[in-house]
């Protein structure tokens, strides 16, 4: 990877961007994936490559949903393995639930080799200090966070073609998804199916982002971080009444306000 | 290519998207530039995909300024040549100017390869009718648009390494650059050499657009359909003094209405 100096104003997207590159000479990511990081970043750049405040309210809501779920899950796509993988795999070992990959454009040797890297990732995470506020064993934790998608036995009803793909123990099963970068069609079925879908989304406009229980309009692996440090940090949140498309126009409103002349 | 429905309201968006998907594996583009797509994509969609009124002026001023360069060329390039190579072609052949080839991750063989593109996409609008407004013998014209850019004689003063390359015959003699989608160093450069630059880039607030004479905040190859037009329709309107700081804030407050909540 290139080395981008510590100084570098945009050091953090630069790096990300460079994940995404890496990612897709390794085959991880579809043809598109790039194009996709690409209006993320632009978006991200509006917001000004920072949590704003209303996606921090989403935040907590998130963590506070995903806390009092029955069976939550985090489905992950290609672009949220490569640049938040290890966020999801903390998340997962404080929710004590599983990591699904979870892909549009699903070939068996993506999947796979997404499926190592998180394994690569859990490795790395196992060895790290516990996170503040996580009491318990870190190592044996983490190592317990199932890997899961690389043998679907469930479709997502209202789906067609191998994007209806899952796993019954993953979201098949699961009340509540956290599953950022989703596609539109999915996201709308999921909810049909009833369930809980909490979308991290960078473009406010997007169907996924209008769809979703929960939007986080955010970066995902700052969202990671913050729904990590809620979980752990605070506890007394409870969940509320949720306005989403209230949620939605205030991030509306940040991005706005970059362009005030 | 996949074959899009013509029904489908972001038709052109996705057939561009797949012109840099393709061009990205003939091994055209650079690792990065599919990100660059995916940025120009999102503030496409702010704009409406569609030329606002504050670009249609600086197409009509760019127009003005190309009309009257003693000595303009039109700069390409992987993405402008993959998304607008026809139009550059026919633009230079109106204004009976060449078009250089001139990457900021120059290789050998990248700029082979967009020759050739452009050669085969030379051959293709030579064969075209003659577009409203010209007259002349079109084919002949357009078999005499000469493309620079594989044998770079000269430097572009200010610039390190493979990126200062140029032609004499083409970027560095000229007077007038139209120049889609540059990166903000060499934009900063041509300037400081006391050039005429014209750029074309969706984010008014990147350093291009700030730097330039005239930015053209609109999608490459509507802004050049739209400068063929005003060259060959539109030959009253004279060269005016421009505010281009005003212009971008023109663009500035067309996203942000998109944004109105």
């Amino acid at each position: 990877m290139v080395r981008i100096p510590d100084s570098h104003p945009r050091k953090k997207s630069l790096e990300s961007r460079q994940k995404i590159v890496d990612g897709s000479s390794m085959g991880l990511l579809a043809d598109s994936a790039m194009i996709a990081h690409g209006r993320g970043e632009a978006f991200d750049y509006l917001l000004g490559e920072r949590t704003t405040e209303s996606a921090r309210e989403a935040i907590r809501e998130s963590a506070a949903r995903l806390g009092n779920a029955r069976r939550p899950v985090i489905s992950v796509n290609g672009n949220t393995t490569v640049l938040a993988g290890d966020g999801a795999i903390r998340l997962a070992a404080v929710l004590g639930c599983p990591i699904e990959v979870n892909l549009y454009y699903r070939t068996p040797s993506r999947v796979k080799g997404l499926i190592s890297l998180l394994e690569e990732l859990r490795l790395n995470v196992s060895q790290e200090a516990a996170p503040d506020g996580f009491y318990g064993d870190w190592k044996e934790t983490v190592e317990g966070v199932s890997l899961l998608g690389e043998s679907p036995n469930f479709k997502i009803e209202g789906l067609e073609g191998p994007r209806s793909n899952c796993t019954a123990e993953g979201i098949g099963g699961a009340d509540t998804i956290l599953v950022p970068l989703e596609d539109g069609d999915r996201c709308e079925a999921l909810i049909t199916l009833g369930k809980e879908v909490l979308v991290v989304d960078l473009n406010p406009l997007s169907r996924s982002a209008r769809m979703a229980s929960v939007t986080i309009v955010d970066e995902v692996s700052r969202a990671f971080e913050g729904i990590l440090s809620c979980l752990l940090n605070d506890s007394e949140y409870r969940q509320a009444e949720w306005d989403n498309l209230k949620s939605l126009n205030g991030s509306l409103k940040e991005i706005s306000n970059h362009f005030s002349v």
